[in-house]
């Protein structure tokens, strides 16, 4: 869609943007985002790869993030136990870009504790 | 199966990463920096570009923003009445690619509607 140049001129925020942000700037669905980009997880292995996040809200955010059709949900019935998996869309996917990007601005500016490698 | 392959190579994820989005994964901190990034504004004109945004709340992010050393805030005593505005550091400058790239992703994907797979 075009963008509004009056707006633009006004100092106003695309509405695109501003409805990018209800959905991702919540805490912790950066995060989820991020744990999908190499490829679908099972909701216990995004738990364990994003420190402090407890089930109820990752539960919570992977509905939110299924609504606006970031990640899809799958169900395999024919494995023991039945195989829930998590797997980013085209447009979680499309994601990556602005995320990288982010990942380099916090490696260069964002103070951290000493951390173990 | 392969998922077990995958599994052994996920990671924890990078802890400058999640501290990063402990600043940025806030409501509206991310539009209220995107207001900033064509240059100094006052209060009010932050406001008046971030739709729905008070005043309290925009108090409160712009102090957060100080205190990670991505906003800073200025003070003309000289002129009347006394003018406060806000500009971004250069660490606060640094995040503009990561919302040039974010900005693109919304609006080629947030004006359609959600995909299911």
């Amino acid at each position: 869609m075009a963008r509004d140049a009056t707006a633009e001129v006004l100092g106003e925020i695309c509405p695109h943007y501003e409805a990018a942000f209800e959905v991702l700037g919540r805490r912790w669905t950066g995060l989820i985002i991020t744990s999908l980009v190499d490829g679908p997880r099972r909701f216990s292995e995004i738990g364990g790869a994003v420190d402090g996040l407890s089930d109820r809200m990752l539960s919570q955010r992977l509905t939110e993030l299924e609504e606006s059709g970031i990640v899809t949900r799958s169900v395999d019935t024919e494995s023991r136990p039945v195989a829930v998996t998590y797997n980013l869309t085209a447009k979680g996917l499309a994601l990556k870009p602005a995320f990288e990007a982010l990942q380099s601005w916090a490696e260069e500016w964002m103070a951290i504790p000493a951390i173990t490698t």
